[in-house]
């Protein structure tokens, strides 16, 4: 009955639990835990600073811990199990079934992974641990309910009835021959409303399979594309290895998207808000230094115009103008083809349309702006002919910043580099470079002695 | 059996189409058009340039139309409804269910709206108009299939056998009293495995209902969270009005994602690769608008400066470093904010931590990245004064930087302006501002005389 207001909700756990904490009230904290989600944990530990975090961590209970840690990701699991003991991470383990585990021992030191393999004494954990996680096979379900097409929906029934538990998120059954190859699924709410008599062949929907090395972006568009809440993995003959299930899709799409957003600003990995200030600062330096070294060429080419800038001092005043207008115009473009790229709506046959239409848009902005700015510059330093070449530069670079922002992902994909990383700086590379040198090489040709 | 490589297969898809366009054969077209699923004559849609497009539609199925245009989103879909004419629309309509319907009739023209309300005439539809799309009641499935609590599990299973049709994405019912208010929510699996004797009320879960007026992204984490198939909604009275299934979930999920994205760029509701030159352009020349008055700021701020520049024209070379460094370390720690923010791990019980790491960061990384710079500046230019004032700006930038990138989210969340719209644009006004204010301010104190 009860609703939730999620915001509040979470930020009022943390409040209260870094009070606790403030307070030195181990028992507090640990009355306020109780009664939480795994998730809103989770939550809750990634939010908070490492010392706090770690005291939370050291008072939750081993067989919570399991949930917890297949939730997290990243530096923050990585971290949490840093500070648990061996036998703290066996217990957690205790209770996972065995997709989870596949996701989380991979984290674990090397001998208590092999403690928990050992254990668990199943071979297809072993097997799991070796799937790429960014194909289908390392985020499908390899618990898999399979039934012969030739049963009865009574049989089926009857044959459900047995099973001690069925995962929750269970939406449809696999159909398979007797060589365990895929035939089709069939939907519970199908079973549910089928004449009991009749065979599990006539009512079996023939949903496309997923090949185990399917690319997780790809399972999720399909997914998307679909509306389907399930599908079963095959291997290269045909048999059945396992499903993969809407939730875990949701996880690939929320990934992929943080994964576009992190990476344009060069933070890829930076799952962890509070990581130690040196970790944190050395990761980002990295990107620091790269968008230096496309400074520095920038600066470069103010540097060919030193004596151009020295006569007409209001070069320097103006030009950040033309550089800054040419990379937004650029990232437009640039941010509109590497969503297209990704959801497959750019490709080789209509990226040449898309790119007339961009210059054109690009053409359109540069003139329509260079005019504005071209009448407000001749107004604050008295001169129609600087005016003219700022307008004139804006337009060079505005044209110059469509190509680019079309171009310069559609090569990195080709090469196979990642659009969403790499694109921004180059793009910012080139339309500073452009930026500066048609303006002040425009000027040097006209308005100097 | 078949596998799927979905970008080579609608890269295909389209090539093929827009030859046969060409090449004016349009009952090739057609042809090739015959069993492609609506999703993919979606995307196909949304990839072809307007006039290929418009061809395509033209030829269309109007029972297909209906399941094309629901899929399809914004210009795209809009456009494509302008070019049918109101006959084929009501006819594309005839086949859709009351949710599609609800998607989809608002975009019609009023008088097409007014004769498919009509020819429904289910009320229900028209209290489904009026839900905000930002809230769990615009995005829920307003058919639900209810039960009571104390209906034993046979009674149920025999009830559901007599439901003409079943949606695909039903995993489970929802449970209410006499009043049909919210109880519970009962999964098919536990549905199928218990004994038919049993009673609803104990196989139920108390899974927390959805509020109608909640916001779409508190119902995406709610669902990334708990694992969840799907959630009943229910008015302030507890009564349940429909519910949310996790396909849903996956449209809010991605719609999000690309809003961050595409917002960034002030490109929010670009929906339509090919929308016209003109329309795209005074679009975008909005945010390049927004961008020039900050330019022109920065700009103003070198233009106090012209003095100092005039008599060492370095200063002129070298001050987009500044400005540039500043600007790539306050946008690393504006993202981390915003998403932190989106995913509730940011809140302000720990907002004055994690300032305080970024400044630190910020201040780690001027002191490492200005050692570099000055001394690169120092051997170009020759003069270790330059270097100095160039290092000592970027540290300045840089606090300043990392302290901006966590105040304006935080600001603009609080004033209810998206953080993803405009924090970007205004930690630049910020970074170029201080950026060239230090550097020239520095270099007029102690360089000039």
């Amino acid at each position: 009955m009860s609703t939730i207001i999620a915001q509040e909700q979470s930020d009022l756990h943390l409040q209260q639990i870094m009070s606790d904490l403030d307070n030195n009230a181990l028992y507090d904290a640990r009355g306020h835990l109780q009664g939480l989600h795994p998730a809103e944990i989770a939550l809750l530990l990634s939010s908070l600073p490492i010392d706090y975090r770690n005291q939370i961590w050291g008072i939750i209970a081993p067989e919570m811990m399991g949930s917890v840690l297949v939730i997290l990701q990243g530096e923050v699991r990585t971290g949490l199990i840093e500070q648990a003991t061996a036998q703290n991470l066996i217990d957690a383990t205790s209770e996972l079934d065995i997709n989870d585990l596949a996701v989380l021992v991979g984290d674990f030191p090397a001998f208590v992974r092999e403690k928990v393999l050992e254990k668990k004494g199943d071979s297809r954990l072993e097997t799991a641990l070796t799937y790429d996680g960014r194909t289908a096979a390392g985020v499908m379900d390899i618990n898999v309910l399979t039934i012969q097409a030739d049963l009865t929906v009574e049989a089926v029934l009857q044959f459900l009835r047995e099973q001690p538990k069925i995962a929750a998120n269970m939406d449809s059954l696999v159909v398979v021959d007797e060589d365990n190859k895929y035939r089709g699924m069939v939907h519970l709410p199908t079973l549910l409303t089928s004449d009991i008599h009749i065979v599990v062949s006539s009512i079996m929907e023939l949903d496309k399979a997923i090949a185990l090395n399917m690319a997780v972006a790809d399972v999720a568009l399909l997914f998307e594309q679909r509306d389907i809440l399930s599908a079963a993995v095959i291997d290269e003959h045909g048999v059945v290895k396992g499903r993969v299930t809407i939730d875990d899709v949701l996880d690939i799409v929320r990934d992929e998207a943080e994964h576009v957003v992190l990476s344009s600003a060069g933070l890829d990995e930076e799952h962890d808000l509070f990581s130690p200030v040196l970790v944190s600062a050395r990761r980002r330096a990295v990107w620091l230094g790269v968008n230096l070294f496309t400074a520095f060429l920038a600066s470069w080419v103010i540097g060919l115009f030193e004596a151009t800038i020295a006569e007409i001092v209001a070069l320097a005043v103006l030009m950040p103008i033309v550089a800054s207008m040419g990379g937004i115009a650029g990232s437009q473009t640039l941010t509109l083809v590497i969503r297209g790229l990704a959801l497959h709506q750019i490709s080789p046959s209509n990226s040449m349309k898309f790119l007339g239409k961009e210059i054109a848009i690009g053409a359109v902005n540069g003139v329509v702006w260079s005019i504005v700015v071209a009448t407000l510059a001749s107004l604050w330093f008295s001169s129609w002919g600087l005016g003219l070449m700022l307008g004139g530069a804006m337009i060079i670079n505005l044209c110059c910043a469509s190509l680019a922002g079309v171009l310069i992902p559609l090569f990195l994909q080709k090469k196979g580099i990642d659009p969403a990383l790499a694109g921004g700086v180059l793009l910012t590379t080139v339309t500073d470079v452009i930026g500066f040198m048609s303006f002040l090489g425009l000027a040097t040709i006209f308005l100097t002695n």
